[in-house]
Order: C-alpha cells, then sequence, then structure tokens
C-alpha cells in the first residue's frame, strides 16, 4: 500500500491553512497522516527551523540567540467526527471537526513559523498528540519525558480555543467518590434494610449548602465551583440498596494546589468515605513575566482567567508562564457544529504576527 | 428426538416428592417437561380427579359436590439454576433450586390431590407456570382469562414459602420515577447550569422524613414503606447534570386501593414529575370467611400480614379469600443456598390433611 503525504501550503492564508488540517482527519490515537504532511511540509517549507518527530508529535524550534524564546503549542487530535469532515465554508464561518479545538489555532502557528523567518524571540513549535483523551497517553507529556529541552521557553502559549481572548492559567479539577453504605433488604420488608440512597441526601445538601470562592489572582478572576457530576445506587426494584456513590467534581483556582483542594473537600465533606479519582493542578496565571507582559501589550487586551483545565498546567509546573490563546470558540469543542470565525484566525495571526515580528 | 417423560410418584413421602420435582429443571418459561410430568402423574395417580392442560400449567379438580370448594395454587417455576440442582439432602434439610419457592409447597399440594380422594371440600388444584418473571406471562394470569370457572373456590391456599406461618392477604407495590431536570453545562463553567442531581436532595430528604404506617387490618399489621431502590444521573464527569431519576417503591397495605396508593405518593412528592412504571394493588386478608376461619383453627396458629405481593391478590381481586401457606423459608427463595427444612414440609402436609380429610 502506497500511502501519499497530503500537501500542506504553510504559506498560505491561515484560514486555508486551517481547512486543509481538517480535512486531514486525525482523531486522537490517529494523528500520524497529519504528523506526516505537518513534518514535511515544515522541512520543505521553513529550513530555517530545526525539525524532529516525537511519535505522533512534530516538533521545529529557531536558533537564532534571542534573549528570550516563546513555545506555541497545539494539540492536533479532535474528538471522534461527527459528520463534519470534510470542512465547509459558509460566508464566515469554517464548519468541521477540529476548527475550533484547535486546528485553526495550529494553522495560524504553522504559518508563523513558516513565514517569520527572523523572529523577535526564538521560537519553538510543539504540535503534539492525543490531548482528547486519557492523560496516561498525552503527547506532550511523552516530550516532557523524552526531549525535556524541546519545553524550555519563556513564555508557552496553547492555541486552545479562548475565541481570541487571553485566557491565563488554569482552574484545576478534583474527582472524588463518596460513598454511603447501608445494608440490603427486601423493599417488601424495609425495615430490615439501611438504604444508603437515603443516606445521600445529606451529601447532596451539603453540595446545595457550599458557596464556592471567587479569587482574583494577577486580575484574573478564577470562580470556583462543587458539583456532583454522576450519582448511582441500586441494585434492584425491590432491594433496598446498600450503596450510593456520589462522584463530585471540585474545580479550584490556582491558588490552591492539589493537596489543598483534596484538604478542603475531604472537610466539605467530613464523616464520610472519599476516593480520588483524578486529580489534575491548575496552574498560576504567571502574567508578571516580562515574555507575558509583552505579549499582553501586542493583543491590546488584558487577560481573564481560564476555568477549563489545560495543558498550561504542565507548563507551570515546569516554572514556565503559560497562556491560552486560539482563535476557536470554546463553546462549539467538541460539537456535531464545530466551526470557527474565520475573523478570529486573522485576528489571532494578526496579534502573534505583531508580537514576533 | 424422543424424551422421556420423567415419572413422579404422588404417593411417596411428600420430602422425596420434593426432591423429584426440583430434580426436573424448570426455570421459567421452561416448565413443558414438568407439567408433562405432573400432568401425567396425575392422569395415572389420581383417576378421581378432572385433569386439564393449559399451556405448561396443568390444573385437576374433585367434584364431590360439596358445600365448599378449596383451592391449592402453586407455581411449577424457578429462577435460574445456580449450580443447585439436582437436590441434595443434608440431615433435616433438602437443598437446590425451588426447594423453598415453590416446589415443597407442590408436593404438598400433589400428594394431598392423590392421596386424599374423598377430601371434606371440593378441590381444585392450579399447577401453573412463569410466576417469576414479567406479569404478562404468568400463567394464572391466562388461566384467569382462558378457564375463569377453574378459579372458582371459597378459599384459596397459595404455596408460596411462608415457613409454615399463615401469612394473608398482601401488601401492594406501587414504583414510580421521580425526575429532577437541570440545565447541562461544563462543570468548569458551573454557574451556566443548574445541577439536576443537587436537586434530587430534596427528594431524598422527604423519604427520610417519611414516616410509613402500620395498618391493623383482621389482627394482620401491615407495615408500609416508601424507599428509594434507584437513583441515577450524570452525562460525563465535566458535565453538569441536567437530569436525576429517582425510583421510588411504596410498598402498601391493603386498605389502600391502587388509586388511593398513587395518589398518597403524589403527595409526598408533590410538585415532581411522576412516572407510575409498576402497580399491583394489594389482597385484603379475607380471613372473616368461614373456610379461611376453618382452616386457620387446622392450623392452631393466627395469621400474620404476608409484606411481598403474591399472586394472592389475584385471588382477591375475583373476590376470593386467599393465604400464602408453604413449608419453604422466604429468606432463602432465590439464593444459591436454597433449601428447606423437610420438618416444614411433613408439618404442611399433616395440617391441610387435618383440614382437608
Amino acid at each position: 500500500m502506497t500511502t501519499t503525504v497530503p500537501t500542506l501550503d504553510l504559506t498560505a492564508d491561515p484560514v486555508e491553512l486551517t481547512a486543509a488540517l481538517v480535512d486531514v482527519p486525525s482523531v486522537s490515537g490517529d494523528e500520524a497522516m497529519l504528523a506526516d504532511a505537518l513534518e514535511h511540509a515544515l522541512r520543505t517549507q521553513a529550513p530555517h527551523l530545526e525539525v524532529v518527530r516525537s511519535g505522533a508529535a512534530v516538533l521545529a524550534r529557531t536558533h537564532l540567540g534571542r534573549a528570550r524564546r516563546v513555545l506555541l503549542a497545539g494539540h492536533t487530535d479532535t474528538v471522534p467526527i461527527a459528520d463534519n469532515v470534510p470542512s465547509r465554508r459558509e460566508g464566515d464561518l469554517l464548519y468541521g471537526c477540529g476548527t475550533s479545538d484547535m486546528k485553526s489555532g495550529d494553522a495560524v502557528f504553522a504559518h508563523l513559523a513558516a513565514t517569520l523567518t527572523e523572529p523577535r524571540h526564538d521560537l519553538t513549535l510543539v504540535f503534539y498528540d492525543c490531548e482528547e483523551i486519557e492523560a496516561t497517553r498525552n503527547g506532550l507529556g511523552r516530550i516532557e519525558r523524552e526531549l525535556p529541552d524541546w519545553l524550555r521557553a519563556d513564555l508557552a502559549i496553547l492555541g486552545e480555543p479562548t475565541g481570541g481572548a487571553v485566557e491565563a492559567g488554569c482552574q484545576g479539577t478534583l474527582r472524588v467518590e463518596i460513598r454511603t453504605q447501608g445494608r440490603r433488604a427486601h423493599s417488601a420488608r424495609s425495615w430490615l434494610g439501611d438504604n444508603a440512597v437515603h443516606h445521600a441526601a445529606d451529601v447532596l445538601a451539603r453540595l446545595n449548602a457550599y458557596t464556592a470562592r471567587d479569587v482574583d489572582i494577577d486580575g484574573c478572576v478564577y470562580r470556583e465551583g462543587l458539583q456532583a457530576v454522576r450519582i448511582a445506587g441500586g441494585v434492584a426494584g425491590n432491594v433496598v440498596p446498600d450503596e450510593c456513590v456520589v462522584t463530585v467534581n471540585f474545580r479550584f483556582a490556582p491558588d490552591r494546589d492539589a493537596e489543598a483542594a483534596q484538604a478542603h473537600v475531604r472537610e466539605v465533606f467530613d464523616g464520610y468515605d472519599l476516593t480520588v479519582t483524578d486529580l489534575s493542578p491548575g496552574a498560576l496565571p504567571g502574567l508578571a513575566a516580562p515574555a507575558a507582559r509583552e505579549f499582553l501589550a501586542a493583543t491590546g487586551t488584558t487577560a481573564q482567567a481560564k476555568y477549563g483545565w489545560t495543558d498550561v498546567s504542565r507548563f507551570a509546573a515546569l516554572g514556565i508562564p503559560a497562556i491560552n490563546y486560539g482563535p476557536g470558540d470554546p463553546n462549539l469543542a467538541h460539537t456535531r457544529e464545530e466551526h470557527v470565525d474565520t475573523r478570529a484566525i486573522t485576528g489571532c495571526t494578526d496579534v502573534l504576527w505583531r508580537f514576533l515580528a
């Protein structure tokens, strides 16, 4: 079997390049063809860059001896296609799987990498795989383990969909299972049992009574939240249940570290059996860093807090200020009708050009 | 293929007959071979009886012109076998699928039918299929539709496991789904949503606050119960759920009819969206009927309320006093270690002999 590597024109309008990237399907775990195309395009159209390959990730960088290095990172994978590939254009909107999350960001970065041969800061490009699935497979995590020096930078910009806003840092996320116990019995003789679902009333009451914090850090307001995302209990239609599990998701501001977040949730549900099933620390906005200030000035706007958890926290953990900034619309990510406003693509390209040229 | 009909000796000790019935597997829907065996045995060993066949049910009756008719009914099906067929004897205990629920009752009835050729009351025997599964397939329901005159009687005794106690009437059962609604949102921006699981706190609080009635009817105390038997809500680990369903089972005393039971539950959960998924009326004990009093006298004991729902309610609906009375242990029904105390088989046989001889 001969596979032809799709051709990508990195010097084309980033709107066209976004469409071209969308038209090469790259559902998580299946990004090899798109990585081949990006690698080939960078090697042939951007000879000023050092290019390496790591699995289905492609990395490229300048060596201009600048005082600072800016890293532009974007994942190339998408959630499963939902009848929305290939892309199609409707006026100013470009529809298709990955248009917002986040091939438009990738397109902007790849275009700048190829066309800005003499940037003011040294540049590192990271196009990585498997962001949309379990954290253990995340391509950025693999690069951190295998090619750590490639992640050195003074500022990291992640092209996640922010609708062109600067979203700084990110909140952490903690998931716990709270288990109530009881004793099974036939529901016709319920007094012989002890209903674990009834016991969950208090767990839910505590959630209802909870007041979430708003935390201001570097002018970004992080709004926390404590929510039941799942509840499950029941054995059969005629049995008093002996167990009920409430899964609670705590989204926490980056002034709490992972330990503090856990301690807080344990305090809220004091007296209950808690199991932590997922814990990802947040990331402080890091807007005091000179490169971050300079980037913000180029955008002519102020930063907002990022609520969702993103890979910026990996950079924060490495001590690198990291920002989410991309043309995609976060509300359209993962939807069947996913699209991007092409004017946002052009706008982001202009801002980054201003910052880097 | 030639199938040999298993031989059953109806005149043997009912303990031996129980073992023989257990050794012919008859999981619900698969009772034909056992029905063949019972039919053959009744036709050859009880020529004083009129015998008919209805699907996998076998019916038999006397025509002695007695003032009263007593109906003895037992289902022949069992729940799925769990490595517990054939039967095995351990001292006074007989182990095996259906030993308690309710082939020991069937054995007592079949033995009396064959050996009591001149009973004091006319006798009707009903060995029916598909009691352990969905009500629409219940063999007794089919007989009621197709052979209604076979169910005429002054007293019906169901051989359901009661451990030799007289359990009168039965409670009704109502199952409702209570649905709370909300609005989905990403859990990182939970204030954009409305958590349906949190709303279920009030449903559970009402269950916790509920005080169930104890109702005395004919000296039988029916103890009601209102229990969540299931709760389910949740979309994904990062989504504020927009729906939560609490399934509640109300076991109600037979002084409430189906309508009244429903109205009561609607009142308890006033303001909520309720869906009735299952509703079976209870049965009044009917102990004032002469035949019931006479039977009670033969047992030398008093009646207790039956908590679980049984087919006695079908007889109650036909205006026939109906009693649960069988040697099986209700706590062992449907268990892997199901067994019956052989002394209870002998005891029940003696009581019924005293009543009917």
